[in-house]
């Protein structure tokens, strides 16, 4: 039976950034992951297809073109699926084979096959192969749990794998439909619903709650709900899909508790993810996960309630993002071998490769009303910046939120193309402590949509200057400081 | 005889922030300029129209898909010059517009003409009128000169607007020539020798230096001369043109002095600009232009050697950035009138709109050694990102140079696609006095190109510790700081 430092289930962000972690510390290291090849959701149906396709239908569409071409303006006639995947699968095979080449490289073991907990310390990886059972043994010092998620899929739902698909199937096999139906307002119901209504498909959007994408700020939210219904997207918010019955000709009509009905050639389903906890027999290990298959971590250690087996990644839930599963995998592995673990990752970022994207950092308006900020804020329009305009950009904004006494910096909201590149100028001066000074005192090259920064700085300085110069002005004849000029356009005012 | 507290020459980006700054100040303000409609060079004949012409060539050659279709592929078959002069005019007169509604709205006043000084405090605005000379007297409290630069015309070129033109005169009548030579290895030339090879027009690039864009680090230049040449681009270091000819078809022949000759159907002369002060009447003002046309100030209040009049933008030189110049036109006007300018920008960004895009902020490399520094480089190359392989990038890099003892960021340079965005993630960090743990603690959203900041950390975290390792491994069986892991690719090493 083969004995490992650490063994780690599951190879997407978290699992694989934490097996090299492990490795570079001079770790025995065993990968398993039960898909035929390594990656995990991110490579195989979650961020990278997903951004991939998102990339495919803009060039395709020639979406970006079309502020200045107008709106019927495409790049390509006709966008079929065959576009769609081979774009995709040249990017696939790409991506495992760096993966692949970077477990190789760092001496790490890969196993094939579904892992599960026979004790604490034991697992036995099974896997078919020349068509029999093949089971393998193994004992670990140390475990972490990265397995993801899978799609959630309540009874009440059809799935067939044609007509009424999840995420991962649809991503699997993407194809243009003639009409889509995305049920769930969450992240990727927004971004599959804005992606193919870039491609001209008629596109409508359920969710059961008022709101989407509630961790947003609600102004940026506010704007995107414009775009989308500007775009045709159809938006049955409050909506319950009770069932999903077929027309005679086959297509899906989702039925709402309302007794609103959609009907579609296509129905994409991503409400909900569970953590893929199912088949790792956790009780075996000591352990238990909660009604959605998620285990509960100590967020500094990521130790579980065994303090000899972590987890990392989707499968402790929220964020989710690819991003703080890396550095959650790192920390992990660090703990876990006694390294020090320099995250001090307190502020990420989060992005939503909608179309147009959204990302934020810090606090959105809400969440600083919430917590009893005296708070201001400013709103730069990309339209109005002199690069937005040679884009032709005709929408998005970035919202600024700073503490009206120490004029640091609390948060930035971002919609428009490039906000999940934009937002990192802003994380840098709000974890670096930084003011809306920072912004109004520093040039910004030109043309570009970072202007964005000063222009929304520039809002909030001159409001704050006339508030205090109002004061000001019932004691004493003291002129107000001067308010820098906007670079709107040129700079001028 | 009108009589105005300040008086600005030229409507560039310096003129026109200088002028709305003053306005709000609460001063009487009258912009002079000789063209038809405000704006300055920026907007007739330099940024605005050169991005706009750069943008419309990526979108209509297909550049940006290049790298997933292939070399050859190109969005439309045909590019003609209708196809700029279409897009271009829209971006003109939306600037042109905007320009006069904020002059109109800040109680700015506009005389049309050529000023030129009468005395230090007096000028005399000449323009045509009805076919008649008119000539308008003023008296001013403060001037500003702004009026930029113009296109230096050696004795030894012949330019004729059609064949052999400057870069004035080309961008007012853009076209796709069959081939063409650009004379001059700056900023402007290397821009349009780019942007037109983009276009698959064959160009050739001389320059009397032997290398180009000095202020930018070798390393990214080395990068961007083997795009260049990669690209076809022929180019001609220590390359001086001797004379112009022209072949019996009246193609003209650039012949350089050590004999090579150069034939195309265009050649675009960008071989330096010259203040355009020769029509100021700089002595009746108790001024003297240097050789070049150009002003010496004070360079943290701009004044002249004459107190009361201040110059701001390219009229006194480097760098020539409109960026740069707002904030010179800013700080002139606070100053002249007495106002705090909260003018803290040490250490702007640079950005050249060429294909790719180059942009920098801080210390070059060859500047580090140069002044001493004990300095470490990281370098990340786009095509490693997940981002910039989703974007089918094949070519770009963030280089990074940091103080080995402090840890201290001391400068960034980017060649790829978006540069000048990215660069001011840098900046922040530079100019908030961060070091490269910044970037290894903090995550950035994935995938995008940002990432290539933590790569460039990383690699020169893993270098420092390994180094430090050595040392402390002379002297104890201490283990080494643990290097977290390179994000390359969803974040494995």
């Amino acid at each position: 039976m083969a004995h490992y430092e650490f063994v780690v289930l599951g190879s997407g962000p978290a699992g694989r950034r934490a097996a090299i972690q492990a490795a570079k510390l001079g770790k025995s290291v065993l990968v398993v992951d039960d898909r035929a090849k390594v990656g995990g959701v991110s490579v195989h149906t979650g961020t990278i297809p997903s951004k991939t396709l998102r990339e495919t239908a803009l060039n395709l569409s020639g979406w970006r073109e079309r502020g200045f071409y107008g709106r019927s303006y495409r790049a390509k006639q006709h966008i079929g699926s065959e576009d769609l995947a081979q774009r995709m699968s040249k990017t696939f095979d790409y991506e495992v084979s760096v993966l692949e080449h970077q477990f190789a490289r760092n001496g790490v073991a890969i196993a094939v096959g579904k892992g599960r907990f026979t004790s604490p310390h034991a697992l036995v990886i099974a896997r078919e192969q020349d068509g029999a059972q093949v089971e393998e043994h193994v004992t670990a010092d140390k475990v972490l749990i990265a397995v993801g998620t899978v799609p959630y899929h309540p009874p009440n739902i059809p799935f067939n794998g044609t007509s009424v698909v999840d995420s991962d199937d649809f991503i699997l096999h993407p194809r243009v439909p003639r009409s889509l139906t995305v049920v769930g307002g969450g992240v990727i119901g927004v971004e599959y619903a804005t992606i193919f209504s870039a491609l001209d498909v008629p596109v409508t959007l359920i969710d059961h709650r008022p709101e989407l994408l509630e961790f947003l700020d609600r102004e940026v939210i506010d704007h995107l709900v414009y775009l989308m219904r500007d775009r045709g997207i159809a938006l049955r918010l409050n909506g319950e899909v009770e069932r999903i019955r077929f027309a005679a000709n086959g297509a899906p009509i989702c039925v709402l508790a309302d007794g609103r009905q959609v009907s579609s050639e296509l129905v994409l389903f991503t409400a909900g993810r569970v953590g893929a906890t199912a088949t790792l027999d956790l009780a075996a290990a000591g352990l238990e996960a909660d009604s959605r298959g998620r285990l509960a971590v100590d967020r500094a250690s990521f130790q579980t309630s065994q303090p000899h087996i972590y987890a990392a990644g989707d499968v402790i839930g929220f964020p989710s993002l690819a991003s703080t599963s890396m550095e959650q995998g790192r920390a992990a592995a660090c703990h876990a071998f006694g390294a020090p673990a320099a995250c001090d990752d307190q502020r990420p970022p989060y992005g939503v490769y909608a179309v147009p994207e959204l990302s934020c950092v810090g606090l959105s308006e809400q969440e600083a009303r919430a917590k009893g900020y005296s708070y201001e804020c400013g709103v730069a329009r990309f339209r109005e910046t002199s690069r937005g305009h040679i884009m032709g950009m005709d929408n998005g904004i970035l919202k600024m939120i700073c503490d009206r006494e120490t004029r640091k910096l609390l948060g930035v909201h971002i919609i428009g193309e490039g906000a999940s590149e934009l937002i990192h100028i802003g994380q840098a001066v709000l974890n670096l402590g930084g003011t809306i000074d920072y912004f109004v005192e520093n040039s910004f090259n030109y043309p570009t949509l970072a202007e964005g920064y000063k222009v929304a700085a520039l809002d909030i300085w001159n409001r704050l200057q006339a508030q205090s110069a109002q004061v000001v002005a019932l004691h004493a004849e003291i002129p107000a400081a001067v308010p820098p000029e906007s670079p709107r356009i040129a700079g001028a005012g």
